[in-house]
């Protein structure tokens, strides 16, 4: 069960973006395994793509494309392989789906979008996912879409927002999937986003790393970085008249919007860690970068010290203590920091505060959520991670992933 | 049950060497949990410690002392209780127990170590075990010392060496403890090997930092750097005449004994690591530094996902080229990245191997302990780093910890 998740019933449709899913028989029997989604003409997306250099046949693909041309008109999802490890077979068959998916929708092959996720390293099921496609009919909402792409996850992730603008009402629509394998690098697992603004290339650009930096780029499950994490974002240009530049009056709203979206999803992803049982918010304080703060934040959140403690609900302080004295922040002055549990003080000044109680301590540790503030006193930069416990349940389902 | 360790029931005496141990009521009752090593006048020591910003009170002591003089003449152990994070009353506890020590010892307080492991963050009990020094008797063996210095370690850990010299027969033997909190940066938990050799100051120094970097700190259970580690060599200057520098003859034979002695003790906290089930040694090849070698063997060693597969049997390669990926070897050319389970190719070329099967991937990981050879095809350097898997008792020793 996620932690304080409630995944929604529905969410809102945008403009100039159509779904469909199918059974391509890629997982087991009765699960609808791929999502296509399809748009009008005109439509602008950019993306952010997994650092990891053994990238996925998709990634490489996916970078090549839009290095070209930001003009897409349609994305293949498939879950249950990821088509990462597969060597060149791999790039062969990503684009034998690519081809086969133009067809359908009625564009040219580099229009089409691929991405994949579930087991690596095994040949993707071209003939089965290819003869599936005139199945598609384009009539799905996007909390079937986002059930079509989950793997490990418990239940879909979607968000949605409404913004008003000069120029209207602006809707934002995302869906995200991932519960392992999550401490993602520029990038998440899979994450789309989806919103009719008309947003230009470079605002489009904009609001994507902005908002990825704070959201997908903020969270980890277990400190493993995937093969095949993708977040990308289309604006299907649908509202208003004018082209929505940086600059633009209403950029800041849209961007807020697809920032609140993102940041839902991506938290929404570590509510349903695997085996997740907390969800604990890591901020770090007066750092002298966000770079270091985030740093302080990933070297408690990955401590398996630190996530076993908080399994237990024991406030195992040592070991936030440990893991922020390991993060490697040189010249870190030891009298500067503080550390408080939600608001309770545990080290002031360095020394542990004379409040400070284990009853006190157990009684935040035993919640389901919680903060962890972690002040370094060097200077203005702060950043928040978002992360989970590590249970029994973690070690059982990546034991018998494929078992 | 430690991965192919048997631990031995008895080690080689060092001249110059007295161990005594003692029930100071640290632990629960029954248990001896204090250890004072005492060494004739003119032992030399060297340490090396954690770089942990939150380092413990006696990792603080230690490191001044040494700065001040080699001239050591007892180290003090405490098992039960890390005496880290406990701030200034921290320091003066430490100190307390040194001055005690050195009345017992008869020399000055700054001729003592103390070393303490265990709870982070509770006040170190000083009453109970200066009123508790006065039953030492120093007739105890190296595997009763063992004993008394262990924490979560399922059995003790010792290890002896003799080499024959042009100045006589010299031994080395050693002792460690540690089963979780382990990743070592500049030294391990605690470690204490002594010689009976006659090294120079700069001798015993160059001895340890070599002997560390290939053992100590090549090892990691959990990635978590403790506050505690210490890793410290006496040398009790009793066999030969001629006082042993870097450029004496005997000083490769001496130095290859410490690294030996060092390598068996480093390999046995990961053999014992908290719900180890398998002994993993990944190797890597073709680096262009021992660091980039290091780096990139951590990173499959940290990864959660490689340690829950190795646990459950699984050849789930993927996660191994995963963690590869995310190490960031900056230009990192697949096509020349080659992967071997023991001596099994899996990747060569940056290709998957076509007479891999599952099936022999299997019988690899099904072993309790074997290799992962990684080749980079970079450069000459190669480093080993050993680790372990991720077991549901890992969780569960981690969870219950303290209560």
């Amino acid at each position: 069960m996620p932690v304080n998740y409630h995944p929604a019933a529905e969410a809102l449709p945008v403009a100039g973006v159509y779904l469909g899913t199918v059974e391509a028989a890629i997982k087991k029997p009765g699960k609808q395994d791929l999502l296509v989604v399809k748009f009008d003409e005109g439509s602008r997306v950019a993306g952010v793509f997994t650092r990891n250099a053994f990238c996925a046949a998709p990634v490489q693909i996916c970078r090549q494309q839009l290095a070209q041309t930001s003009l897409v008109r349609a994305w293949v999802i498939n879950s249950g392989n990821a088509n990462a490890g597969t060597g060149l077979q791999g790039l062969k068959d990503a684009q034998a789906v690519q081809s086969a998916v133009a067809s359908v929708v009625g564009c040219k092959p580099m229009q089409v979008l691929p991405f994949s996720t579930g087991v690596i390293g095994q040949k993707l099921p071209v003939e089965r996912m290819v003869s599936a496609l005139p199945g598609l009919s384009f009539n799905k909402t996007w909390v079937e879409a986002a059930k079509a792409i989950m793997t490990t996850d418990t239940v879909h992730k979607v968000a949605s927002r409404t913004v008003q603008t000069y120029q209207g009402t602006v809707t934002v629509t995302g869906i995200a999937k991932g519960a392992g394998m999550i401490r993602p690098d520029m990038a998440t697992l899979l994450a789309f986003v989806a919103t009719d603004a008309r947003l230009t290339e470079s605002a489009l650009q904009l609001a994507l790393k902005t908002a990825v930096a704070g959201s997908f780029n903020s969270i980890t499950i277990d400190g493993d970085t995937s093969t095949n994490d993708s977040c990308v974002l289309v604006a299907t240009q649908k509202v208003g008249l004018g082209d929505v530049r940086p600059d633009h009056p209403d950029f800041p709203d849209i961007q807020a919007a697809i920032a609140s979206v993102m940041l839902e999803l991506a938290q929404a992803i570590v509510r349903d860690g695997e085996g997740a049982t907390r969800f604990i918010t890591l901020e770090v304080l007066g750092a002298e970068s966000i770079e270091e703060a985030k740093t302080v934040g990933y070297s408690v959140a990955h401590s398996p010290l630190f996530k076993t403690a908080a399994f237990a609900g024991d406030a195992n302080w040592g070991r936030i203590l440990a893991a922020v004295g390991y993060a490697k922040v040189p010249n870190l002055d030891l009298s500067r920091v503080s550390i408080y549990l939600d608001d309770l003080p545990l080290i002031v000044g360095g020394e542990p505060h004379l409040d400070y109680t284990e009853a006190k301590g157990s009684a935040v540790f035993a919640q389901a959520e919680y903060r962890i503030r972690i002040g370094l006193g060097r200077g203005n930069a702060m950043a928040c991670v978002y992360t989970c416990d590590f249970s029994y349940d973690y070690v059982k389902i990546n034991a018998e992933y494929r078992t």
